[in-house]
């Protein structure tokens, strides 16, 4: 039997609660063991559901109790959620989050913790919610060189960018409606902005190549500046248009990079709508897999957490070897990616854009006064000394 | 260090073989030990192939020698491969494999042997070839109830269906190509009835209730049927038609079938192109997660052989609980599965239509003489009733 604690009696927290008791059978079948919930910390009272007969509000009766052997950190945010899933590990008490933030500021050393305690720090939670992406890193591709891996990461974005494409509305409607409906935050910056999906990013890298990633690092783009015309022009290129965070290894060197791209349907992702999200890595002997399914919700989430608790139960003792080390993984400088150029422009000659850019396809009668064209492919810093040549760049999105 | 023998040098095994050649300072790294190929067992021989010298005829030399923890069975066929299977599960070493057959007929048997001698018997690469599927049904859909699997789960019909969709072939031209390019086999009545798929999602199946399914309870039908015509009226309903292999819960009901269906965008399969595999999972807490990759090819299915290899590794003298009980899973009869029917009669009015069939979405003008509709839901078992009172059914294709 397995004894649990939860920190934290939130969103994720109390779906923890929920998957354990409503899947109690199916996962005490899977795992040939019970797992119970001993205690809920949280520092509020919940008087009429259940959870107040395992309610605590210090956290020193977790930690003092032998008989707990794993903790999930459902509480969010860097402290105290840091402070506790260190004395959780010192403890040897293994620690299952949800907790994007810490993860990607604190891995490489609570994962070291963990070691040295013999027991796990697992994170499945922190990146796609719902989808299995940390844990098929670590054993179903752990034979495989990662070539690269783009993701499309965060569920509002897609969901404001999907919006965007079948109704043909404004991003700002967008984005007012579906903080009406709780798609959106309040304060959305850390999603349409990119924040998010570049934390993410970051750790899928890190645990890609074993090395920590800074997403300070990252070139990040956000959605803001996506227009219905750009939407316009993507049908008219049988494509679309996706935030995605992308890293990619080149010989020994890696870049990485969270922005919007025109996307073909060609690409799997291209199918990814709504508030969903999928990871596509690309391998260098299994090729491409895609992971796709919830990339956030109560459930979802909570689901993740209960993989991982359960993984922790079947190896009490043992610490699940994650390779993330402390030492740092260069980022290359964009300027030497290579790609195509989706770019607008005020109305122009073929001959006159080509002249400066070499060979395009030119988009034209899309919208008034201008034009289109997709380039050939070009590094980064090439594109950026033609529009500089050029000037007067309306718009510019990458291609994948 | 692990040591692994290889049985078969064929296609699967030399591709085993490569993996963990190119890529072992990447496994090395990520397992944090060495995977060495001691044997492989073959009867020919490879004189100018450097696994010439790890090269042996006798399984008994594999059998006898301790050093060997892991064994990869890649012959394929249920003789000598069962038998082989089982001496060395009883010799205490884990087996990894790929052969689908021995998997299908023998799972829990060969399961049961792994658990008493403390080793494991995995077999990631015998349904969806890269794809990672087996293992995430094992440990990050644990805590799941498993209410549904849809597979597209063989990529010679996926890819014929394809064909047939984007280039407006008929079957028959497009299954003689792929055969003259190697994407079918000579005989390819396994693939195109259907019974290719059926194994792979008897096992999925298996493993997601962990009871023993009998594959020949799945109702199968294959693609032969399907006509270009058929096309013609999935483009007008904005569809497409895949094979399907699927199973699904309802109450204490287990339902399974292999078919081709008629599969709108809004589902993440019908994005699926060409060779191409891909499994959508429905569970009752984290809802739709989606697996996709390269159902087959050498390399593809070899890194899954070698991703179960590692997994051996980092749990020597340990056993993989996997839950396949020899009990059998009573499949239920298909009769009492609802869903809708598109359906095709010689021309006639609504009225003489929906007076049978009830109301139904009719579409005219896509071929001579004749008029398609889909149903509203109803049973299998009220579909046959009313088709056979109709009378005069040109074609009838299940809808997703």
């Amino acid at each position: 039997m397995a004894k649990v604690a939860i920190l934290g009696y939130g969103t994720v927290g109390s779906g923890v609660y929920e998957v354990l008791k409503k899947n109690k059978d199916v996962i005490t079948g899977r795992l040939g063991d019970e797992i119970i919930v001993k205690y809920v910390l949280d520092l509020r009272e919940f008087d009429s559901d259940p959870v107040q007969e395992v309610l605590v509000h210090d956290m020193e009766m977790i930690l003092n109790d032998a008989e707990v052997s794993i903790v999930c950190e459902t509480m969010g945010g860097e402290h105290p959620a840091y402070e506790y899933t260190k004395r959780a590990l010192e403890a040897g008490k293994s620690v299952c989050t949800s907790n994007k933030e810490l993860v990607e500021k604190h891995g490489p050393e609570l994962i070291q913790l963990a070691k040295a305690h013999n027991c796990s720090y697992l994170f499945e939670a922190s990146v796609g919610g719902g989808i299995p992406i940390i844990r098929p890193l670590r054993t179903s591709l752990a034979q495989e060189d990662i070539l690269s891996i783009t993701g499309i990461l965060n569920g509002t974005t897609n969901y404001i960018l999907t919006k965007m494409e079948t109704e043909g509305l404004a991003f700002e409607t967008v984005l007012a409606r579906a903080q009406e409906k709780g798609y959106a935050e309040k304060n959305p910056d850390a999603d349409i902005l990119g924040l998010d999906a570049c934390r993410k990013i970051s750790i899928l890298t890190s645990l890609a190549y074993g090395k920590n990633v800074d997403f300070a690092d990252i070139m990040t783009e956000g959605i803001t500046a996506i227009t219905s015309v750009d939407f316009a022009y993507a049908k008219k290129m049988g494509a679309t248009i996706k935030l995605f965070a992308k890293s990619v290894k080149k010989g020994d060197k890696y870049y990485a990079l969270v922005a919007p791209f025109v996307v073909k349907p060609e690409n799997p992702l291209y199918a990814v709508k709504g508030v969903f999200n999928a990871i596509l890595v690309n391998a260098n002997m299994g090729g491409e897999t895609m992971y796709y399914g919830k990339g956030a919700g109560k459930l979802a989430t909570a689901s993740a957490v209960v993989a991982d608790v359960i993984d922790c139960a079947r190896h009490t003792g043992k610490h699940l070897h994650i390779k993330w080390e402390d030492e740092k993984l260069e980022i290359s400088p964009i300027d030497g990616a290579v790609r195509r150029f989706f770019v607008r422009v005020p109305m122009a000659d073929k001959a006159q854009i080509e002249n400066v850019f070499g060979e395009v396809e030119l988009f034209q009668d899309v919208a008034d006064g201008e034009c289109g064209f997709v380039t050939e492919e070009m590094t980064e810093v090439s594109y950026r000394e033609k529009a500089a040549k050029f000037g007067n760049i309306l718009s510019m999105i990458r291609v994948d």
